[in-house]
């Protein structure tokens, strides 16, 4: 199987991001390697080792997708037998002619934190890490004011992860409440600290099937995650979001990445970090 | 100011990706614009109204970072009066000599759950953001065993965020335990219950006066906040982390993208998720 490498003098996630939108072109399986933290040309020459003793072992020539501020660091990589990949490569240049300004490349600037006003940023994405995880499954309702959003749905439909992402990727603060028994499902109403919060909410639902298979891993055989109660509770409470006229979303489909990018197309909610 | 437009017919993730590690080389102030999930030539069109109305505005073209499956969408975009870059442009053919196979682009498979396996994959990633919230501040110790990872540290020291990135990036297990004064901090031992757990251990440390400033956000004027009581709390952790030769990171200058990337550089932590 092929090798593919990612290496970069920083954390290597821009070029896990170049190269696996890369790969998604190609129906290959391939294995991966990360190697972060490159910065020096010693460090460099023992990726290269790995590169080419990847090569010798598969008979297949790696492939590397790096970033490099440094020159020289590049090129050991470059002289490994590896083909290797730098997507910066062709665009500084047409790049910088547009913006009429040089390239002043640094390291750590991508995912860094000490660039002037990134501090900020960065602190008020960390703020809202915390704000959803204290908002989280329905704790601290008295919170809502301060929420950029909240997400609705019954169990295990996807909440948690989605404020968290919401939270780490863009600096929401997303809180989430859980439509649960409780909330009387026979004749299910908005609950009532939600009611002044009508503008903030989102709902999640999910196909009956993909929920009872969720459920059965977490309590198999039980009525909460059997196919009827399944099918009952989404179907409640799809009527309740049609009814109440709050944008939701089956997530059966998407991934915790999808799904937030698609909350994120479908309201006005102001992303906190770029 | 000038306009950046990260558009894709999915999330937008790579666009985004691509477009910031573009921009970070070169030193200038810009407003950022997603708009993801252009699927049909309709929503191109109204993507290129916006476009060309921020040139009207500023008088400055926009940059357009864009990835699109369909030519047809992606005709209609460069016909924008934007600068347009699409990274796939200039490798999908030296890629493709290099794999021997053809291109087979398709929407969604780079942030998508759909792909054979993926599935898999994706669902314990989420069961790692479940097992990292259950085992978040030292609650749920029993779970230890299962731990890829535990992260140790004094209070306001990364931990959370930290525990919540690896699960949701990697799909790493990541436990995390405070130190707090019922440790008895002047003479600070291990844990009893992290004893049998040496080999998964990472301590978390900062800068006495960043702690104190992250503290006294929190609880202004407290002796929890107090430089003398950070300066402390700080020196005996990392005291005990030297004793016990337990990994551990002062992660002052970074954020949480950096220190998951400089713990799995630094230790053989296997990631679930690429």
């Amino acid at each position: 199987m092929r090798t593919i490498f990612y290496i970069s003098d920083g954390t290597a996630l821009t070029a896990e991001a170049f190269g696996r939108a890369m790969l998604s072109m190609f129906p290959v399986k391939v294995e991966h390697k990360t190697i972060a933290f490159v910065d020096s040309v010693e460090k460099a020459q023992l990726a290269v080792t790995k590169i080419n003793a990847a090569h010798a072992a598969s008979g297949e020539r790696p492939i590397i997708f790096h970033t490099f501020v440094s020159l020289d660091i590049k090129r050991v990589i470059t002289s490994s037998e590896g083909s290797c990949y730098d997507f910066l490569d062709y665009f500084v240049e047409p790049m910088s002619a547009e913006l009429g300004i040089q390239a002043q490349p640094k390291t750590h600037r991508t995912h860094g934190i000490q660039e002037n006003g990134v501090r900020d940023s960065y602190d008020s994405r960390i703020e809202a890490v915390n704000y959803s995880l204290a908002n989280d499954d329905g704790s601290n309702i008295a919170d809502y004011d301060q929420a950029d959003i909240i997400l609705l749905g019954v169990s295990r439909t996807g909440k948690t992860p989605t404020s968290l992402y919401l939270a780490l990727h863009y600096g929401i603060k997303a809180a989430n409440y859980p439509i649960t028994e409780d909330d009387d499902m026979e004749n299910l109403q908005l609950p009532k600290v939600l009611k002044h919060q009508r503008h903030k909410l989102f709902g999640l639902t999910l196909e009956p099937q993909r929920l009872h298979e969720i459920r059965s891993k977490r309590r198999e055989g039980s009525r909460y995650a059997s196919m009827q109660q399944c099918r009952f509770e989404l179907q409640e409470v799809e009527k309740l979001y049609r009814r109440e006229a709050i944008p939701f979303l089956d997530s059966t489909r998407f991934s915790v990445e999808e799904i937030a990018a698609k909350i994120l197309a479908e309201t006005n909610l102001e992303r906190h970090h770029y």
